[in-house]
């Protein structure tokens, strides 16, 4: 299996994306296509010493797309850069599966631009996975689309569960509707005109309404909101966990000797709570919606979350989730056009 | 000074409350009046020993509004219900400020009804302060209106800064609007409407949009944003801080006996950080927009949170902050007027 990494347009440049596709190689056997600047990667290769290692291959991409550029504009007028370059291989089958962690709307729109949506699916999601208290939840759409319609946010939920069931291996997973309260009656336009259109599809098993505070219980495996909700609640989540944990060192630093020793012998316990939260262990957010598997990672993802997400990919490929969307929109479809005879 | 506090249709029941209004007329020497059910309030008052003092009287109300009715039917429909009774008397001036812990929606239709809008505000909002890492951040609107128009965003964000102002002692209060990114040409189309004309409002120091990640950051000292994004980004927050307290609790159970150890030792430090960020410290959120202070706890407060709550309606009485408002409002009208002419 070859998965393809643009290694360009990140917080902290090729150098970690590269050494996490190198260490993705070592760990799991398969094959990577390195995208981007040939001259920088065959340095960092030589670096690692995996210059000579022949499951790494480079294609060289001479644009980039910065985070700041308007992505549909971006990925029409820079033919070469390294996001569509990467794109193109895929929709060409010469990877199985990409990862990248430049400019989000960028990816979305290389990925629409080039691979295109599966069948009877109008808009695609992003699906990122977060750690609940009871083991994982994902949260779609986190950015793919704002201003969602209705119809959207079905497929999301049936996305969704695909997702939960095939890749984190739950039986039947729960659906939940993002919204301010549990009540059929309660929410804005868009989550009312959502609720009977999820009560009523049949691919999903939907509970109702949930709230802000059950993102976090685990009192469902799937929760649909629009792009626009799922984004700044997620970069909340990232801004309210490190300050929580900067304000615990904060107060065990100054809570003198015997918390300064505390803080200490509670290090080992803490680290691996860490590891359990660390976004860099889920390995990044599937795009869902578009032909071929696609990964995106956040800007500021470092090697162990580059790895990660190439595991993600693998998985992504080996359990077909975008043929076995593609199906379950088809019966979606289906049953609407019974419905509606 | 006298605050109607509405003691019924909480998570609790009426001790919570009553407890908490007979602390804060000990501690800050102000009056109250009970506003529910006159035989559980006595009995109450008496195993508090507080059934002779002056400064505290009853109003009986004869019902209540659950949690789960429809709040404007409900408020027009039960007459005696205890929020409707409350919004009355402050209406009628027969007190200076009303405290509430029911529902917020009947909260907010009750103000609505009884006490009505400030002249020029289309909608209130409610402004709900949360701690950052350099303070206090003012979220408004966090669940009066959904689908909010961005005339009502404009006026949320001139109501906020009068609150940083007069009440957090903020000079110049910096605002954002609640986006999914920086860039003036990012967000859903309420965001991009709404920009332009935050920029313009001469009212408030508006320095453009934040992102999820920037609410507890601290970047800004108001944050502006619908109050569907707000009640779901305020309720996510309760549930991922108390998820994280909970998980490190657990994981320093689970290491073994010198992280119990470290666990004991950080104990006190904890306890002083907890205390920092108990919602209960901060006494409830404001309801901006109408005539007279009215102030929305959370349904699960507890007499703490109520002592604090009648401290902040004090404070919100004595700053003037209703009639600062209606200034504000009025000079942004003239401003619009001029512009338009």
């Amino acid at each position: 299996m070859k998965i393809a990494v643009d290694v360009m347009g990140t917080d902290y440049g090729p150098k970690e994306l590269v050494l996490g596709a190198v260490n993705a190689v070592k760990a799991f056997g398969c094959e990577t296509v390195l995208v981007g600047d040939e001259t920088i990667i065959k340095k960092l290769l030589q670096e690692y010493h995996a210059d000579s290692d022949e499951r790494i291959s480079i294609r060289h991409a001479g644009e980039v797309i910065a985070m700041d550029e308007h992505p549909a504009i971006a990925v029409k007028s820079k033919k070469d850069a390294s996001i569509v370059v990467a794109a193109r291989m895929l929709r060409n089958k010469e990877c199985d599966a990409l990862v990248s962690s430049g400019s989000t709307g960028a990816a979305v729109a290389a990925a629409l631009f080039c691979l295109g949506r599966i069948k009877g699916i109008e808009r695609p999601a992003i699906a990122t996975p977060i750690p609940s208290l009871t083991g994982t939840t994902v949260v779609l759409d986190s950015g793919a689309k704002v201003d969602a319609k209705p119809e959207h946010m079905v497929q999301s939920a049936i996305m969704g569960s695909v997702y939960a069931e095939k890749m984190l291996h739950i039986t039947n997973p729960k659906v939940g509707l993002l919204n301010i309260g549990e009540e059929e009656t309660k929410g804005n336009e868009q989550a009312l005109a959502t609720y009977p259109l999820l009560k009523q599809a049949k691919q999903i098993n939907f509970i109702g309404n949930v709230e802000g505070r059950d993102i976090n219980k685990g009192t469902v495996d799937v929760v649909v909101c629009d792009g626009f909700v799922g984004n700044v609640v997620l970069k909340f989540a990232e801004g309210l966990a490190s300050a929580i944990m900067k304000l615990i060192k904060e107060a065990i630093l100054n809570g003198g000797v015997l918390a300064k020793l505390g803080g200490l012998l509670i290090k080992p316990a803490m680290k691996k709570l860490k590891k359990r939260l660390d976004p860099a262990e889920y390995g990044g957010a599937l795009l869902l919606g578009v032909r071929a598997p696609f990964i995106i990672c956040h800007g500021s993802s470092k090697a162990k979350a580059i790895t990660s997400a190439i595991g993600v990919a693998m998985d992504f490929v080996e359990k077909d989730v975008v043929h076995i969307i593609g199906q379950k929109i088809a019966e979606a479809h289906e049953r609407n056009e019974e419905i509606n005879q």
